[in-house]
């Protein structure tokens, strides 16, 4: 019994990294489907967004078993309750990939993505590969130091939203209305992204400290201010 | 043991309900001082919202406790882990009226929404002010009804939205790139406020039924991905 119950939490787990590994494909490819116009790309992001959410919602039944069946205490109860919230952290960021894919699909043969912003999107695509990727290694080893990292990571994404925010309203932007709502969209979509990978990050500190807390509570809203969302306009 | 127990159960749906008034009450402030240009009224909601954190905050305290020491079974662990579910979802509500009452501060001493606009937005804000409201009664009735309605009101929010991007991109605007900015943000701050509170409904779905799925998990993409964030553009 208490083997099968252990064999269940590190199922959980290992479900909740194959999501970040799945989120990190979607990221990838919409990045590139959105810079190469390549709406072939971009439909198989909007498509295999149902592979993140089936197993979410695995997960979910998994740990409310768990919950029912097992009735966890202490660390293995915070790992499960976690987890539940982890995987609509993950969850919410295939989604946002998946929005980023249909961006890239509506402006086909166009990039929504004007040249001079490129590479700025390049870089977003690969904090936003490199923060999931991180999410995954943070929540197998429950590594302090990896959570902070992905705290900084996000500091990175949030300046990059930032330029993109100073590009589009500073005055010598030539490409219409309709690109410049693409480009805030697009950009609050990266932004996001990030946002939710530093929630996991918190998440799995609570796991280990057992502190709660503003952050711990995985709202995230500090960082989140500091971004283009708000200050940056 | 047992009579404490129901009490706390009553105490963090009830903590639930008052949350939603407080998003409410910021939703409707925050929605008047972006069309009236009020700065104190959009401080005083950017202020007020560390109070929905803090009952957030006391919610899952509350919810891991009971989690914890009375370990709950069958629709009562439904409601608690529900609960906590929900606790997230009407704190995101505050943290997008937050986000709304920003925008205001920022454009102030003009308003933000151009004239040909404030109609839609006075809509948009009224909807929001509705929409959450049901979720308070939602949550203290679990009526499956009211749920419906919520998806109802969603519907009209979607609307407003998409001739919010209609507005912005047709051609004809005439405000230039940072107010299409703060619109494109503007609208996706509603729409998203809308799509909590239907997360919030289906979670109360899920309660009564015990049916989980895709809308039950509350990622809620159909009615986003119907709303001006994906197809109005």
């Amino acid at each position: 019994m208490r083997k099968a119950y252990h064999d269940e939490l590190d199922r959980i787990a290992e479900s909740l990294v194959d999501m970040t590994h799945l989120a990190a494909s979607a990221m990838t490819r919409a990045t590139t489907a959105l810079l190469d116009a390549d709406v072939a790309l971009a439909d198989s992001v909007i498509t295999a967004d149902a592979d993140i959410d089936a197993k979410r919602e695995q997960i979910d039944l998994l740990s409310f078993d768990l919950l029912a069946l097992q009735q966890p205490v202490a660390t293995d109860l915070r790992v499960v309750v976690t987890s539940m919230r982890m995987s609509s952290d993950i969850e919410r960021m295939g989604d946002l990939a998946r929005h980023i894919a249909k961006v890239a699909r509506l402006r086909y043969p166009d990039s929504a993505v004007p040249p001079e912003l490129r590479s700025t999107f390049r870089e977003m695509g690969q904090v936003a590969e490199l923060i999931v990727e991180k999410c995954g290694s943070v929540i197998a080893d429950r590594s302090i130091q990896g959570a902070r990292e992905i705290e900084r990571d996000d500091d990175a994404m949030d300046d990059l939203h930032r330029h993109l925010f100073e590009k589009v309203t500073g005055g010598d932007w030539k490409h219409g209305t309709e690109a410049a709502v693409d480009i805030t969209l697009l950009g609050r979509y990266y932004e996001r992204f990030a946002d939710h990978a530093v929630s996991v990050a918190e998440r799995v500190v609570w796991i280990v400290t057992g502190e709660w807390g503003h952050e711990a509570n995985g709202s995230h809203e500090d960082a989140e201010d500091g971004s283009g969302g708000d200050t940056a306009r």
